[in-house]
């Protein structure tokens, strides 16, 4: 944990991994697993944190543009309200945008419609010396399509393989995924769509459809259950990721990607010129 | 001026257009121009306006989603070394990666070459509620295109009209055009590259081809100068910026990004539902 900052007891990607037999029921979002320190040192913690992630996003980039085809894949699922937005802006925002791929998948279009599931995620998969980002991914076709029976359900049912198969394919090509469950309780569910009423300068993320889903939390509960259960593999585990506190959320998100880009074993890419010509050369340039 | 920080003594929108008759030879690269601050005014200043862009550009993007078709794309030019890359890095990267879209133009490719130099151009132009940004752009079709004589002089003389045109069908459909020349000097290129073969965390930034490019400068200086006299119009003018200070021209592309921003005179969306009719919903939720 040399690279840990010591607030932390416990690696983040360790504690908060999804262990078979791990229930969504018991899952307290307003818990923040591992660490030790509270909000008041979240900020400059934060901060030196971001320039962490900027660096090793950096150096993936270099190294992709060196011939390197490996890249990271960030997903991120939760419900309406866990943060998935707060996550692109202050985690993922201290990146730089020449390696930053971001997608956000929303109700299919016509187009998307008329090919098969995994067509448009395959479509927005990050390139070498990329860190992707899915705001929603092909997840949802296991879970809002599972909750209101949008296909019949042997071909949700069959998902889980696929996305196995897909995800399968995709590690041994190079590509590290971050798969993130966000999590918030109910009632601070209530507490963020009340803010986003309050004020007008968040009407525009405010949403009367998400009044609908949140009565179909149970269902929900039991859908993002069976995504864990079934896809949550050992070349892409899940991380189970309590929301209800957004600088715990910020800080843990921040540290899964860290470790993802630690684990690429990178350093800066070496000349692939003659240093010492090229210098002499451009004395006389 | 009112949103303009006091050490500008002229907006730069205005000081830094291209006007016509201005000559490339006579752009002083390590000058400041409307702005009468120093390097340690840069930092505090530049964070402050970062935040301020970053606010401009949610309330873009929230536009978006509530159906305004708006969009902003900055267009960035310059020679080797000149800063392209910090810009993205310290300036856009202010922003928030959901709204933010970023396309780099390289050496085009198979597909590329088979189609229309402009067709690559259309693929990557920001929807709605983006802020775009090309790193490099159609402009290099008039510029390494023009030095190299990749094409007939025929072709890329017939360029300017047609990208004026171009820019003009862009300018209509709602996007907001902020193109910038960046210039270095040859002195200042000459230490920047010294640099790139002095620190190995550099040597991916380094390309050997980038001396050849450094001893065609007039001809680069001559194409500049046409595709400023012919391409800067008055619904997408040219912006001349020097760049010999990095500090400089980040505070600069900021404050013309911001001021293209403001042009649009966006507030936040109102809501599209019942405000009052959802307090009471969600209450009982």
């Amino acid at each position: 944990m040399a690279d840990l900052p010591s607030l932390w007891t416990h690696e983040p990607h360790h504690i908060l991994t999804f262990r078979p037999g791990d229930k969504v029921a018991d899952i307290d979002a307003g818990a923040t697993p591992g660490f030790d320190g509270s909000k008041s040192d979240a900020p400059e913690l934060q901060a030196e944190r971001n320039e962490r992630f900027a660096e090793l996003q950096e150096m993936l980039y270099a190294n992709g543009r060196a011939g390197d085809s490996r890249s990271v894949l960030l997903v991120l699922q939760g419900m309406d309200t866990a943060g998935k937005g707060g996550i692109v802006k202050h985690v993922v925002g201290a990146g730089n945008p020449q390696g930053i791929d971001y997608t956000s998948f929303g109700v299919p279009t016509a187009e998307e419609k008329a090919h098969g599931y995994l067509w448009r995620i395959r479509n927005a998969l990050p390139a070498a010396g990329q860190v992707g980002v899915f705001d929603r991914s092909h997840y949802e076709d296991v879970l809002v399509v599972r909750v209101h029976n949008l296909v019949p359900p042997e071909v949700w049912a069959a998902r889980y393989d696929e996305i196995n198969a897909f995800e399968k394919e995709l590690v041994d090509s190079g590509t590290t995924l971050v798969k993130v469950a966000m999590f918030v309780s109910l009632d601070e569910q209530k507490r963020r769509l009340a803010e986003r009423l309050e004020r007008p300068d968040k009407y525009w993320k405010y949403n009367p459809g998400d009044l609908d889903e949140r009565k179909l939390w149970p269902a929900y509960q039991e859908a993002y259950q069976a995504v864990l259960d079934k896809t949550s593999t050992g070349y892409a585990p899940w991380h189970v990721v309590p929301c209800d506190r957004k600088w715990y959320s910020r800080l843990a998100i921040t540290e899964l990607l860290i470790e993802a880009l630690k684990s690429l074993g990178m350093s800066w890419p070496p000349a692939d010129f003659d240093v010492d010509a090229e210098k002499k050369r451009l004395t006389q340039a």
